[in-house]
């Protein structure tokens, strides 16, 4: 099951921030080998980066189309390619891939529209490809251990949920009076590059995942209110949000709210008790049987349970943070690629799947939708 | 300024918890005496009460019409009454001591119906009366350094509120399947006594005021979602509001959320900067200009200014509570009755006026409403 | 039980802090009226405070062994007196009160030497009079919440503790060359009047009483190290602790530590579990069982248990700060003198009594002189 | 200045904590591969460990000694060693190193007797070899602010220290009646292996080391006092703590805390101010100047400055804990190593020295010795 596998990069050249990240991710399992790439656009670059990662000459690729065709091609071929490109790109490249017969893991949102979406999902079905989604929150520790407590009616049926997403690091933006939206921002608040939505689908997509992923409960419709400030897509929003299972919550996500940096903070209520977890503090967890004091969890200390138990790095107060998350993330998705290989069929698929890629892009559609109609109801396709 | 002065009691009977509380408060700074009072309609109880608080025999009441009556009749007459009824009554009591010309202290929500809250502001008006209403929490120092923070520009323009107020006292009477609805909740949730909400009305009020308070905006129409979960009134709801300058916010209240015990939080967000307050940790104020770490502000340090520093009863460190906040109002609102019962044309009225009152029970309706058609925006009147 | 009783004062004359924390804790419950006073040595400002809490004319005394001696021969007499004076003064005034037969509640420390403090206890014992000492903290409910758990064996035997009592305060002192010591610190700094010590005998000795009250150990011997930073007495003191069951410690007390306030924390580790109380914070305990997940206690909600349950006087989650605590000190010891006077035998002292005043002078003894010996050893008598 | 280079390792085979997480903190900035090393005395382990990371089949040694012989004679031979195995065997091990002209980075503490630490100190000396000490901690980005702060003046000359290292994964051997000392500490408590302390050798140097590191203090002499509960080593010790300023201050250490995990704490207090950094919230730092508020910065936030700022992987609030301060602490090694190599002069070694290994030593044998006096006085040699 350890053996170790193959894999290549599109995007992640010098100064990304996001590819490094999943470099670092898969590095600290050591469970595969970076050996393909298409960097960056731009030559240079790209090779200066394939130089750096020792990613032989020939594997480095100025057109990921040719890399799937020729990674397709090989015998020593990449088990599975990481897509960490702009979300305006996200498509195309996938398509590519897939229909080159290669195993992704590329990152949220998957794509721009719900056709797209449902495209890829019914492509990678039917070549029988493994798909993973940068969702990365489900793989820390304490978010499983949450999962698991909420399975097991630790806190009895959900009847309230209160979820944020708070960032502050677009806030010069709408304070100084510039409104220049290129500056901080880069592609993130230019729609031809990032879609319909910045801050819901930058950061706000996450919070409907993890809730989905904790709870098990789906998003039946929402109501949301997108704020721009005269910049072009939304840096700001608060939503009204109704389940499958009749209860109600809010949602609230935003780039320019001070003194928050990466806040996403999830509170389950349940009839029985209540379950927060804090994304600046991951290595613990709150939960309050009703009528019992507030127990607080650290990871990897003996009273942690079931799947929590096998995703520690290191001992328990020693901190792990987000890379190590994506490394579980990353870990399962390898064990899966390898137990598929060697034609294993029930394997786990312990990571976010293309399933809950569709359900992030159906969840940004319906927050636009229902935006653009003065926070009318929309209802998730 | 600091000669003590008269007050009479209505409700505050034996077990009755907010009486107590405004009996504490007032005696914490010893500026006003107990010496009349109808305290229940139990008549035993209410002699109970009036002994025990040593109020002379002919002016404990079994009538609050009759106290109102003939305490202003009295040269010794009392300067104000404190009316710590259930909802229902206060319009009737508070009408009953207008007329009678008697200063007003009186609990929220200020009654049932937008236009009783009208009649009684302008009867008020007419009669010159001081009338203050039971929201505390503007009374804390650190809400008040908050509010001068805030109109000095600490934090820009206000851009985004987050406000919740979440207890869990209620939780049992929807998880053991009885939903007995008096059992716990007394006449909180028996609409008769309550009116048309019940966590609104009770807590959800709180937020609208606070908030108000803090920034000096108004609500200017609410999205509203009521959980019922089999009770006749609600015991959790969730809002989008949006404010007179066009920003937004969302709102929570609710008394099923297990592990939080009276949790008003009130987090305003700035394009310069952030302000949140805890009530569960009232002693301080976290503060967080734009690109500036953030700032923990303890009660009665040298780092306070403004109207916090003269409210203090015990050094930093010492932890004040609700009481002192209370007592905060009271001694406001004495001060305020002393001048002008001395002439002085400009006091100051800084407690929750019946401004605040007529302002607490529209929103209240409007939630109400808002809620009735499927959370439909609804302006407040 | 609930009759209400008389009392005067020594001390708590314009200004002074703790004599008006006194009088707002005794008020808070209504259970003793103040009808004496000797609150200045300044006859003006004695006669302007009695008359602002209307103490009979011929009850304002210019002196207190005048006051302990009219007082005794009156049939109308106070149950007790409240000494707030300096800590130079309080031998002479309890001595003279005792004398005359009147029960006592004295700040701390008790007096200044050992001698003394063992002599007031037998005079007080003579005299079959009830004495409180007002170390106010264990009339917090958390630390009730505590003592009992730790009594029950939740936390096992106890194998370590480290408690601090950390203020800022005098900072500006040593940190503006000046060094001028009664500018800021007034008599505390002062030896004439405050002893020895200043730090361990203003906050250190409730270390001292905090632990041995939660825990029913007794501090065996210490080594100490002053810090004067050119003052006359120490400002900052740390200490090796070792107890009457053997285990170890570290006490730290300060008033020049930036940050900090009034921040006492006491943690109790044993060999099943850990329990910790901060004084900032005091609604809550946390409680660590070994194996478990920590917990944190709120006052006043179901799961707290004993005599904790019976002392709150607002909700949970309203924050009830440090004069409730002395309240409750207060209230004990009233129910106290109640009991005695009714000849009721077998009443309760849930109040710090002499005996936990001279426990106190022991340890600030003991301390004073170990510093004066490079840090030896020193055992309390 | 960004190329890989290469290393091996000692120690670190199956199961070994401290290994892998080395590894993991060298693979997150892929500056150096692992291309020889010698994992474990069992032959089958040593080869399974060197299989699974692809060291080449005549780089894996079943013997350290031999490991660098060979390598020395290589022309592609490592630029450095990483010394991960237990205590006991460091000193030879880092000899045989030195001896062979090999760089080190060895884990701490360095060796049993500070004469041992002073010849490996004068051994690298002598043969111009650098050697990083695994002291992890200097390596947080917080840390490094905090050392930063200190040093610009921000909170005035150091008046006090309180720094403890808490943790609670031995609870059980003192607790359950059994003591039986291999159970769950495995070699840490086995003088044999572990030298003359287990605590203050594992845990409470690190306390040293961070303090010196933050404040540029040196420790001068100490009192400590350690608690065995049964076991052969100590488990739980206190200490006073004497600077070469003259300030003093206390440290605290155990294994045997409950609810305690990795609780590395440390709390400066200077005349002008005061930091607090805190292991298990590593990515935040507390700074109070005297007469302003609290202040928490927060790691990639553009309010840091100096060197903390080059050292941060991923965005603010995405939380980075232990490995990536290891990875800081190699990182800065790698440097110093290819720019020695480079013949550049004067490099920079911002990482644990040799002299902080020696200084652990020495500080460790001081507490032992000032134990095993009754605590006293012990000055560091």
């Amino acid at each position: 099951m350890n053996r170790r596998i193959r894999y290549g990069m599109v995007g992640g050249g010098p100064g990304a921030f996001i590819g490094a990240v999943h470099r670092m991710a898969i590095n600290l399992d050591e469970r595969a080998d970076l050996v393909a790439g298409c960097f960056s656009s731009n030559e240079d670059k790209n090779l200066q980066c394939g130089h750096k990662y020792q990613v032989p000459e020939d594997r480095i690729y100025s057109n990921y189309k040719i890399m799937a065709q020729e990674e397709a091609k090989r015998d020593d071929k990449i088990d599975f390619v990481a897509i960490v490109t702009p979300n305006n790109t996200h498509y195309e490249i996938c398509k590519a891939f897939i229909e080159n017969g290669i195993n992704i893991f590329c990152e949220k949102p998957l794509c721009f529209t719900v056709e797209q979406a449902l495209e890829l999902e019914a492509l990678a079905k039917e070549k029988d490809l493994l798909f993973g989604v940068g969702y990365t929150y489900p793989g820390y520790p304490m978010v499983k251990f949450a999962k698991e407590l909420i399975e097991k009616g630790e806190i009895g049926d959900v009847i309230n949920v209160n979820a944020e997403y708070l960032q502050d690091w677009l806030i010069d933006e709408i304070s100084d009076g510039s409104n220049d939206t290129v500056k901080l921002s880069g592609w993130r608040t230019n729609p031809a590059i990032s879609g319909g939505s910045n801050c819901v689908g930058d950061i706000g997509t996450h919070i409907e995942n993890t809730v989905s992923y904790m709870t098990g409960l789906k998003v039946k419709r929402i109501r949301s209110i997108f704020d721009r400030f005269g910049m072009e897509l939304e840096v700001n929003a608060n939503m009204l949000v109704e389940f499958d299972n009749g209860c109600h919550g809010v949602f609230s996500c935003s780039q320019v709210c001070a003194g928050h940096y990466n806040g996403l903070v999830v509170r389950i209520f349940g009839n029985k008790g209540a379950i927060e977890w804090v994304q600046e503090e991951p290595n613990t967890l709150k939960v309050t049987p009703k009528g019992e004091p507030i127990k607080i969890y650290n990871r990897a200390t003996g009273c942690i349970t079931g799947r929590a138990v096998e995703l520690n790095h290191i001992p328990s107060g020693h901190p792990e943070g987000l890379v190590f998350a994506m490394t579980n993330n990353y870990t399962s998705f390898i064990d899966a690629v390898i137990a598929k290989a060697d034609g294993n069929k029930d394997y786990v698929t312990d990571y976010s799947t293309i399933e809950a890629g569709v359900s992030g892009v159906k969840f940004i559609h319906a927050a636009i939708e229902s935006d653009a109609k003065d926070s009318a109801w929309v209802e998730l396709p």
